[in-house]
């Protein structure tokens, strides 16, 4: 159910009700993972949330059965696409539980603007505030069913990066070892893939590149960035590989990196800062002497890919317990990119990974 | 490059120029696939692009090599996230073209309302206005290159379908088919499974249903809306099927949805109106004593799942020769839906179908 500390946050910013629009707080308030969210944005599904009374999630008739079969908000309105627009439906449901004269929380990082306005004329006696970080805080800590989730996600994406890269061989195409991986992470419990970044030889050197089907050859560096979606969670690793075998140099740019990252999850204990690891990954590339390029080293995941808190330096957030982060520190200097990732778990200890189903610390070789 | 047609109706608009910000109309204008703008849609690319003087594309750092890569647009800036926001670069960039005192056009149904009030008060001396339907028109043509990848899209999609309810048997899970499909699908050249909707049994009642792992029984029905993504294209089809044998009800059901689609297929003429197959189609429904429920039978889709024209009753859209449409008549009455979906282009004849890898004139039965 609405966590007791949303409510508390609600009282404090004087709010009388909050509208949630985003594919994940729909997840998280109601329990109904409504996907054609992320691909058919304008077919919005909303809850509206009083402080006091009881919500309603307001879905386009389409989803209606299935929000009806997996929503914990009993209070369901379907309204007709195209002959209704969902704003219409949404402001009924503010009047009718008498908060049109209210100040609401919205979503103003994920509602359109489009249909800001069309809200903000539907009821104009009432007053809009942004609700995004409230939001995004009560999501921050985890849940030990979600730290459950994500665990199994993660495990289940790397087993599937590992078999991938077992499979291929000096001459397998990079297409190839993509198309093998997101079968194994299909066949790992995931509903689908979320996006698969997989680069190697010069598309090593990019920031997301698709596969295009070049054969491996002896001492390319392969790179993958993989999620899958597993029950409306995400999974988010990065692993990197070398074809056939390591130069010296290779070996060294990974040692390095690793033992940079083992540090940082080391440092992800209750109570550092989330720019702290931003600064303390910049300090460790600099003493070693390679180039720090990089805008974040990692961010929360959960419903979303990108959750608060940011590993960015902009970032204040004091670590707690039950957060759960993407720590992925990016080796980057015009050549092949670099990139290991791991989802690790704040403790009082630091960070407990939740992520490896085999052992990474050494550059793994393909074929080798 | 960009089309002529949208510099004219940007002139007939009376804009001085326009800044795009949606995945699909910056994919359409500058050749860049950045797929992160899906996942992560607060890392903004943007194309601003006056009507007189050249464009430029604006995309965080991380996307920068890549966009190099693609982009047709040869200015490419880019930011650094969360050190600037990406509404400080392009409101830059309208500087520095000398459009802050113009009326530019944005995509309200897409810019988040967050952004576009930043965006208004960077540039408190221009003026603002929506340019979502313009742009819509503008792609609702496509050209012989898009209606070709659209077709291998399709094509390949369809045999994928075929594949997994050929391999299927009584007792094999919902999942089993699903993960089957799903490898089909990415083995057939898709860069990633899109998404993938598949019910049997009870679920085969539900809009979007996950598979749940149970097995197909004799007798259930099997259905699934599928789409892949190629080179960033979608595909979306529709198949139901039945398991073991049909009843001469569920024939019965199939045979008149059949009919229905073939029709409506056939009616899709340069000239006809979008609402007019929207009628045709609840006309058909209610002579054969069907229940007619749906808000739309279908849509254009491209880079977009879900693009202009839908045909929904209120969409008076009058089709052109290049259109591509997904046509899906869905059959609704309490019990498993039967759903069929193929992709068409428009022609002065009707209907061209560009998805039928095989025959589904018949209730396709698994282990039959």
């Amino acid at each position: 159910m609405v966590s007791q500390r949303l409510y508390t946050l609600m009282a404090q910013a004087d709010l009388d009700g909050l509208v949630s629009t985003s594919f994940e707080n729909v997840a998280y308030l109601s329990g109904a993972v409504i996907i054609t969210q992320r691909m058919i944005p304008e077919r919005l599904a909303a809850v509206v949330l009083p402080l006091h009374g009881d919500p309603t999630l307001v879905v386009c008739m389409i989803e209606e059965a299935q929000a009806r079969r997996d929503s914990r908000i009993p209070d369901i309105r379907g309204y007709v696409e195209f002959a209704q627009s969902p704003i219409d439906a949404i402001a009924q449901v503010i009047r009718e539980k008498g908060l049109d004269h209210s100040t609401l929380g919205i979503e103003m990082k994920v509602l359109s603007a489009h249909y800001f306005l069309e809200l903000k004329a539907a009821l104009p006696n009432a007053q809009f505030k942004p609700i995004d970080q409230m939001l995004d805080r009560v999501r921050a800590v985890k849940s030990p069913q979600e730290i459950e989730r994500l665990q199994r996600a993660a495990l289940a994406t790397d087993g599937a990066i590992r078999a991938a890269y077992e499979h291929a061989k000096p001459g397998t195409t990079d297409k190839d070892v993509a198309d093998y991986m997101a079968n194994a992470i299909q066949a790992s419990g995931a509903d689908s893939v979320a996006f698969l970044v997989l680069g190697a030889g010069a598309n090593a050197a990019l920031g997301h590149p698709s596969a295009t089907n070049v054969p491996l050859q002896v001492g390319d560096i392969v790179r993958c960035d993989v999620g899958g979606y597993y029950s409306g969670y995400y999974s988010d690793l990065a692993r990197t590989a070398v074809v056939g075998h390591a130069s010296p140099e290779q070996k060294k740019i990974y040692s390095n990196l690793w033992a940079i990252h083992e540090k940082l999850i080391g440092s992800a204990r209750v109570g550092v800062r989330a720019q702290d690891l931003f600064f303390t990954c910049r300090d460790e590339f600099e003493t070693r002497g390679m180039p720090f390029t990089f805008p974040h080293l990692g961010h929360s995941l959960g419903l979303g890919l990108h959750e608060y808190p940011i590993l960015s330096p902009f970032d204040d957030t004091v670590l707690e317990e039950g957060m759960v982060l993407a720590i992925e520190p990016v080796y980057k200097n015009g050549g092949p990119i670099f990139h290991v990732e791991d989802i690790i778990q704040v403790t009082p200890q630091g960070g407990q990974v939740l992520s490896r189903s085999a052992d990474w610390s050494e550059l793994f070789v393909i074929g080798g």
